[in-house]
């Protein structure tokens, strides 16, 4: 469906605009609809924000953006959607009133998501023309970059919508009961239960509370739940043991959640107060920034890993990754990315090792392209790089969008030498790599000859690109 | 105080085994008291888990692992301590038996920590000789790697504590009163309630709950916790904003926080069962690794960035850089340390681009000898390289330690040449690199002369060093 698929964003906003942003730069068109006058000037920041984070998640070719347009009426924005995706707000005769607006306009059997935090299906549907249509796909801010999407609602209609949130790089879960708050939103409940107890009782600032979070449970959170960590805090003996020991603290006095906090003048004014000496060097995009730049960062962290988020950016890089081209007589076009902010100095200058990072992940697009991919190095044969010559023309800068051009100069049986340039999309020459890497086996750790179906074909490229001129640039 | 200083680790297992361990890797000496007989295998565990992603976090030069010793009685452990950190079970009559164990043997004066997760200071203190020693150190698992330490007690103690913890490279905050369960576990407690609602009532398993946590808001609280990450959903409105608009939440029914499950043998038997099917492929010590692999990667992800743990990590890197040595007519030993995680593939082979980055760090550390660091970055002049040239000799793999010799081959004005070999402790040679850097001003972007004091400090280097001979891996 990608790059023809059309989505219906109803309701801008931060969460609307998140939206916007992710299907738009997964190759979806996309409708806007928003009362506010300033709709498209807000929904532009917020996908001004994603373009600088989202596209940079990628290690391998990046998909082409959609074509984004502001409706008039929300009959104009839903008429041709596969996907529509309500996020007005948090009242349900709003909802409903947008529901019957949008059936009156859209296909028989187009999806219809709601972002909505807290009400039901059920609640949704009421008095719908087509209620299956309707389903909760509750996600998380920011929706440009956190995977999460809760999917609650008709069967048949969950299903397709999951399909969809998987292409998008998302991590759809469909909720098996319907309940209030779906599931993630009642932890966070409780958690601003407790906080607001905290600040009011004078026991902790905001800047203390959100201390404790970020340097302890929220880093563990990060990569693994709430089970998987107690699990492995009971050790050797398990879940039950760890259960056994931290079960009677239920029945202590460790929270105040048997009761709500009144959200008083005052204590409003403290928390806002607190919020500010905080956080309030920084305007609330800056922080929007610093927010996604950290997420982006430790996301990546996790690619390497093949875990949680890194994971399933892995599985969604898979599905971009350039096959060898027909014409093998021209250079290939290897790389086509964005740099990312974990690849830059703090000023967002890329550092100079990941000049090499570039051209070692160009060297491995030509690998996979002869069949020496993840599969043929776990069967125990792979390249190993022994010569690298990097020359570095221009800087480069977190968000700049970059492509490599590989040519193979030498192949023959287990020696391989290529020539990268990596150029910005004006066409100016950022750095060349001249590498010569040897065919090794993983088991003995000498060199031997690739295995016969790739030695056919890297010789092939060797005899297709080794006559060519040499670039420009090698001088 | 590091180097010299001792700490007493009353009580093995998964906590004190990690107090140990934070100790020992920081330059202490430790000694462990534990009755149960198997406590030296279980530490050496853990401090084994610890060996191979603590020092990894810095990037600088790592200090030298104190002495461990298992000690045969509370006497023995606690005679010569500064620090004794008590992690016996949780039940208060133990504590109150171990405190007074301890203080009739430690030194009047010395600092008595209690790992305890819910007993407040005025709880453990009942009954004691020194009452004013003995404080809450609460801290996360794991310890050797989560920053986060709840510090509650008598002023002058805590301050004290704080100290010595921020020199461990930890994060202490003093918690201003004393509370049952001080601050982050009273979240962990909420949201544990929560959890187990949602397994009891059949809503979610144990794997989806996490997925909910680690796709989502577990994110985002790696590097921000709640307070901040709502004033930005408040937008330009800020934080009143988002409460008058979540506020009104707390009076609907989004929790079961107001009543407690009963931990019957079912629900037991269902959590162990769905954690069984979501972990059971791995060990907890395999789990463990992963976790700390993880946890590594994300926290050295916000090192660029300089927030949050990252920026933590930072701070400690500082005091551990290398001053340039009074004789500078040998090559300069300008790295020392271990390879971290984040550098390696899922097979922990390290990438072909961090050979690199270790000489790229390894020329920052001559830079910052002779005076060019970041605040003479900051000032608008720096060195780029412009030309790299790696030759790769042996393979690494995370947790190689290694260091760096650099030899400055010539260094006249604006240019600057330096040749740098990467080795194993064994002494093999793994990689090298040729690297030529030119002296820029940031402003102009154009080449310069460094400033007097610098450009004097790098020609000395030139001329004591570009007259040695070559080293012999230059060929």
């Amino acid at each position: 469906m990608t790059g023809t698929a059309t989505a219906a964003i109803i309701g801008g906003g931060v969460i609307g605009g998140g939206w916007a942003a992710r299907f738009l730069l997964n190759g979806w068109d996309v409708n806007v609809y928003d009362l506010d006058p300033e709709a498209e000037r807000k929904i532009g920041e917020v996908i001004t924000n994603a373009r600088r984070s989202l596209p940079a998640l990628s290690d391998v070719s990046i998909p082409t953006e959609g074509q984004l347009q502001f409706a008039s009426s929300v009959k104009d924005a839903v008429q041709d959607a596969d996907w529509i995706q309500e996020s007005v707000p948090e009242r349900l005769d709003i909802k409903h009133r947008t529901f019957a607006d949008i059936q009156a306009g859209c296909r028989p059997g187009a999806l219809i998501g709601s972002s909505t935090s807290g009400f039901k299906p059920s609640e949704l549907q009421q008095g719908a023309a087509r209620p299956e249509e309707i389903f909760v796909a509750h996600p998380f801010n920011p929706v440009y970059l956190l995977p999460f999407v809760e999917i609650v609602g008709s069967t048949g209609t969950v299903e397709r919508a999951r399909d969809i949130l998987d292409a998008l790089g998302m991590k759809p879960l469909i909720v098996r009961k319907e309940i209030d708050a779906h599931i993630a939103d009642r932890f966070l409940e409780a958690v601003w239960r407790e906080a607001l107890w905290l600040v009011k009782d004078n026991i902790a600032t905001t800047e203390e509370i959100d201390d404790a979070i970020r340097f302890g449970f929220g880093l563990r959170w990060a990569q693994m739940g709430l089970f998987e960590t107690y699990r492995i805090a009971g050790g050797e003996a398990g879940m039950k043991h760890f259960i056994a020991q931290f079960g009677p603290y239920l029945s202590a006095p460790w929270t105040k959640l048997t009761d709500v906090p009144e959200l008083t003048e005052d204590l409003i004014e403290a928390i806002a107060a607190q919020s500010d000496d905080q956080s309030g060097d920084y305007t609330f995009r800056e922080l929007e920034r610093f927010r996604d730049d950290n997420l982006v960062a430790m996301m990546r962290a996790l690619k390497p890993r093949n875990w949680g988020a890194g994971a399933l950016l892995n599985a969604h890089d898979e599905k971009y990754r350039p096959p060898l081209p027909n014409d093998i007589t021209a250079p290939l076009g290897t790389l086509h990315r964005v740099i990312p902010i974990d690849w830059t100095d703090y000023n967002g200058h890329m550092n100079e090792s990941r000049y090499g990072q570039v051209f070692s992940d160009a060297g491995d697009v030509v690998m996979a392209m002869v069949g020496a991919d993840a599969d043929y190095i776990a069967s125990g044969l792979s390249y190993f790089t022994v010569d690298n010559h990097i020359r570095f023309m221009a800087e480069t800068n977190a968000g700049d969008e970059i492509r490599v051009r590989t040519q193979v100069l030498e192949a023959q049986g287990k020696k391989l030498r290529m020539y990268h340039e990596m150029m910005r999309m004006d066409g100016v020459l950022l750095a060349t790599c001249n590498q010569l890497l040897i065919h090794v086996s993983l088991e003995t750790r000498r060199s031997c000859e690739p295995e016969g179906e790739i030695l056919k074909k890297i010789n092939a490229l060797g005899e297709a690109q080794g006559k060519l001129p040499r670039p420009e640039s090698m001088g």
